[in-house]
């Protein structure tokens, strides 16, 4: 795995190069703390690393079914709570497992102690449920590692300037580590989940797909976006803004997992890093719709208003005699089809389309890879193959490292199998 | 009740006068807020306090149940958990509960915000687990009350001088509030309980019992340090040093609860306040121990060193012929009683005494009153009516306003019944 030693002088996947101390960051999942046997195990690992002399913060986050235990007793008391309370309410859930993992240390006889995200000097915007991490002051955080303890900070939390208690909304705890990682010039940075890495293809679905030993920044983005829910888009932006290379490995085992990092020279030579398809889309066709300025902007400013996501939007060019009309096609997410069907229904008469179809039955495929930069004809091998299974293409949407395409989701199982195999092998 | 108009001139027992606006201060215990139908109750309540234009804190403990879950999760992982760890682990429970009731108030259409001990200014020192409040500075409580807000403060924490999350020990939720109460100079301060106050005697065993109107601070003490467990010894203190007057009732009907104050005159007119019996106790009788100075001390600075708390100590005239022997008889807590067999099996040659005999067949039979300071033959008369009873004394302890007798625990129900007729009807 040449790609590994180019990742950083210091560190390899998971062992660290000993010429000097290095400072590690942790973050371990709601399943990887589920239960005290298994906080257990996370404390046997991070004694691990400790015991080599390196210093180590530990992130995790509440142990599965607590933060979903505590939403259901909100929602008893009100369907809509108060988001400066679901916060108050929700940060228990870490405070919780840094308090047990510490105690989990301690029985391993590791000097170990517990912080708030307020602790470690997590500062937010007041967003509350959503908040954004303007800085970070980790200066108790080093006072505790440079007195010998593993640092065990909460995820997914922080504090206003104001002392007001925030959350960062989905994925948060991935976010708190990576953040934190920078703010320590951490040496290395380890996202610990239920899953080995990152994979070209779901490996339940596709027999032959490979643990990527490395992917950039950009693909990840673009499989986080599509059907590979490792981790949020926003914590892996917030990697590439701020250069934190990190790994993506099982806490249920000791395989190394994906690194992800700035694209290399290398890293090119690939042209497809991986296949992901989402069942999770929804199709919507707007038929005959003037061919006039405007239109367009109409419909998507008011589906925007009323928070639908638009995913791939997808005109023909407009055809026939008299009014010119054309089609507009668009993907939005299953659950928010209802809400989309009803803000187009309200713009008929204003917008002047003849019909609008929706179809549920839909899949997106798509290929990624930084390779397509500088590789020409994947295009076209993509549509050959999909063609040579019989499968149509409903729509189709590229950007400069990922394309994709509408389909019938009856027929993404074979579909992911033969473009696997195509590009991947 | 003449006794509640003396009280205060602004409040009296859960009505405030509305010349002005009063701040009050209420603590509602874990089987209050013990589930989310409990917490909308305490909601409702809240809202009729608020309505009426006064300014409301909250003190809430942890929902029942939620601190003896987290316990239980530690102690699988370590049987001695680090203190400071506990202490950041149970606070959570305390601030789910501020969160929930929050909400819970919003739905009623009441302005209102969360705080957390710290939030809230309340300044402990580092004893982890136990610690006292140094000092509270509600700057932030007394903005939120000026917005209009009812604010619920989690009861039983609080924060070092150096940002560390403490808690207050058992009772520590009443502590809160009391010390609330004096730092924000509240006109009223309830402690919501599952009781309706402080009686005369335990009403499940002697039918005739009654609800006290009000209770003097120092016979509250000498009851929270009997058989009646409404309140911990030290919030009781704490009230008494700060002249903070509460009220004791219960969360479950609209009754007014007791008062408990300072002392007045009029309090002196009842010379038996309340009649107490405490089972949870066991005497250690020294036998032949030789009447030299110095082995008492010897014995007891022992125990305390082994961290036994001994209440009673009665020594007998010594007598007989020879080197002159008394017996030493003292009462320990029941759960105490395999330790402190302990410490004095290894004292009995140093001290001398000829054996140690044991009995957890005892009960403690007290009566309280501050009336008893200006009365006679309080103890001839308890004295004659448990004799009358056919009750045998083993021992016999005397405070300026309690009287208290060890007695076979099988008896304990009837004398109780007898003196309760005998004093207060």
């Amino acid at each position: 795995m040449l790609c590994l030693l180019e990742w950083s002088p210091a560190v390899d996947a998971g062992n660290v190069n000993h010429g000097a101390m290095s400072l590690i960051v942790q973050k371990y999942g709601g399943t990887s703390v589920g239960n005290t046997d298994r906080i257990k195990n996370v404390a046997q690992r991070v004694k691990e690393y400790h015991s080599r002399g390196d210093q180590v913060v530990v992130v995790v986050s509440a142990m599965s079914g607590v933060t979903d235990g505590l939403i259901a007793l909100a929602r008893q008391i009100a369907p809509l709570p108060s988001e400066r309370e679901m916060d108050m309410l929700l940060a228990t859930g870490e405070q919780q497992t840094i308090a047990l993992t510490a105690i989990a240390l301690h029985t391993l006889g590791v000097q170990a102690v517990s912080m708030t995200g307020a602790q470690a000097g997590i500062v937010t915007d007041g967003v509350h449920t959503k908040a954004k991490i303007n800085n970070i002051t980790p200066r108790e955080v080093h006072k505790k590692l440079d007195g010998g303890n593993v640092v065990i900070v909460a995820g997914f939390q922080g504090e206003t300037s104001e002392g007001q208690i925030t959350t960062l909304g989905r994925g948060g705890s991935d976010l708190t580590a990576i953040a934190l990682a920078a703010a320590l010039k951490a040496d290395l940075c380890q996202i610990y989940t239920d899953v080995d890495g990152v994979y070209t293809a779901d490996p339940r679905i596709v027999s032959g797909a490979k643990k990527l030993p490395e992917i950039s920044y950009d693909e990840m983005l673009e499989l986080a976006s599509l059907g590979a829910k490792v981790m949020q888009s926003r914590s892996v932006e917030f990697a590439k803004k701020f250069g934190v290379v990190f790994e993506v490995r099982s806490s249920l085992n000791e395989n190394p997992g994906t690194i992800v990092k700035e694209e290399t020279k290398n890293m090119e030579g690939v042209v497809v890093r991986g296949v992901a398809f989402d069942k999770n889309q929804a199709k919507v066709t707007l038929v005959g719709v003037p061919d006039r300025p405007g239109v367009a902007a109409k419909v998507f400013t008011a589906l925007g208003g009323a928070a639908v996501n638009v995913d791939m939007i997808v005109q023909n060019i407009s055809h026939g005699a008299g009014e010119r009309q054309t089609d507009i096609s668009f993907t939005v997410e299953k659950a928010d089809l209802l809400k989309a069907k009803k803000v187009i229904d309200g713009l008929k008469q204003e917008a002047g389309f003849k019909e609008c179809i929706t179809s549920e039955k839909i899949g997106k495929l798509s290929i990624v890879g930084v390779g397509m930069k500088s590789h020409s004809g994947v295009a076209g091998k993509l549509f050959e193959t999909l063609a040579a299974e019989g499968v149509n293409i409903d729509m189709i949407s590229t950007s400069e490292i990922k394309i994709s395409v509408v389909m019938d989701v009856a027929r993404g199982e074979a579909a992911m199998k033969a473009v696997h195999a195509a590009f991947i092998g």
